[in-house]
């Protein structure tokens, strides 16, 4: 897809505010692509994200935190796709208006690395829900968790 | 149910582990009840665990960590019920190895407040899985969110 | 609420509907109360319905197709609680478009019973989707199962 | 894999008792593969699985069903992988312990088609509990629904 200003323009204003969202900064959560197709998003270890002592390993809500967060923006990018040559302040109200309405985590293996790479992919994109899924590795390319989420997108 | 003192010291281990998990630190979850039916704990609204800007609304991930965590504890203390009798050291083993397997969170109303008061209940204590429900309402009794999981016990 | 000549037509639709339905009638659905607070649906045991031949229990799918139309069931009451002097054409209209988002379903006990009653309601009405939760229980008034589901209602 | 006569024994139990199940034969499944790694089920289009009159579309609860039944089918298979050597009795046993303990399913798309296929893969094979997704296709390749589910396999 050939990319307008106002589409890299979008793109910018979604990594800004992704990475200004408060507590995606007690997350640690910054972007590492906006590739409509293979979107990511990066957490680093930190001692605050511990959930348990004797494993050193993330607190679910940490996982299921970052999951949330990866299915809204797979969500909004799928929606992007269908906006192409809409100015930027109609791309960017419909970024506002993107809700979580329900998630699905699954824990697979205890949250350990250095730090985690969340993933995801639109299932179906509606007019008024788009569904996703997600999943989150570690530095050693082993799945921790998946998860499955239904977002309003308009 | 007549406490034991080994009952009575579960307890304090359990209240002090929950407020001492760094990440349930950085969520400031405090302990209201450990009532063996009617557990709840306390989420006090700052400006870190923000998702939202314009609301003022708790990010999504706070929601579901506080549930998530809410019911591991709800099915703790229903094994706990089975437990009656047995050394301190015994239960406390079994509270390290509660783990999420599962989680469902309906988003169902913005999480605005000055605080928020988790409950839950268990739908089903088995021998290795028990199943629960999980609710958080705001200060004015809004229903913010439900949950259910399914979690290792054993 | 006092109910109008059209509210009365559009419940006695609903139930003509609901026991119409092929598939409903392959699982023996009928409707016990189309009360807008506590509507109930009964399933009878069957041979053709035995997922275990061991226990002679309900095949899982048989209590999530339940639950998944009672989830739909309530979602449509609930709206119907909104429209109150609505002529009835609207009402069907609006019957119509209910749909399953999404559904989740938690299988507490083997499915073991001369009949089961599906319960349910809602958690939120939304104007474009409900969320509900539901139940069934074997008439032993055990918990056999429940689920959450997200409905579109427009 | 090298295939042992105990595992094309179990593996032709496990069509046998699939295609023998009541309700599965009410849907009307049949395998159409037990390749361990990709398993297929399919789903004829009978009127009788109808849900919906006016689009002629599976019932929500036929796509549940058989997503269910999907993905108990692929956490047996994964378990199957680790009892190569392992006597007939030992494998058959296991299989008839194989439980769902939940289930998500996500609706795409409206089940219109001739005849649809079930797949699933394995997300994590555990002791006790193993995690699975799955998928619905229709004739035309179209994907109809997806699910996640956790199962007992001990």
């Amino acid at each position: 897809m050939k990319k307008t200003k106002a589409f890299a323009d979008i793109l910018g204003i979604v990594q800004e505010i992704t990475e200004k969202i408060p507590f995606n900064q007690v997350l640690g959560l910054t972007v590492e692509s906006l590739d409509l197709d293979h979107p990511s998003v990066r957490l680093t270890m930190q001692p605050q994200l511990i959930g348990n002592f004797i494993r050193g390993s993330l607190h679910g809500g940490v996982i299921s935190s970052t999951l949330d967060f990866m299915g809204g923006l797979v969500a909004f990018l799928g929606v992007l796709k269908t906006m192409q040559g809409q100015p930027l302040q109609v791309m960017a109200e419909r970024f506002a208006r993107i809700g979580t309405i329900d998630l699905r985590v699954d824990y697979l293996r205890p949250g350990i690395g250095s730090h985690f790479i969340a993933t995801g992919y639109v299932l179906r994109t509606g007019k008024k829900v788009s569904v996703t899924r997600m999943e989150l590795h570690n530095d050693e390319r082993q799945l921790i968790a998946v998860g499955t989420g239904a977002y309003t997108v308009a």
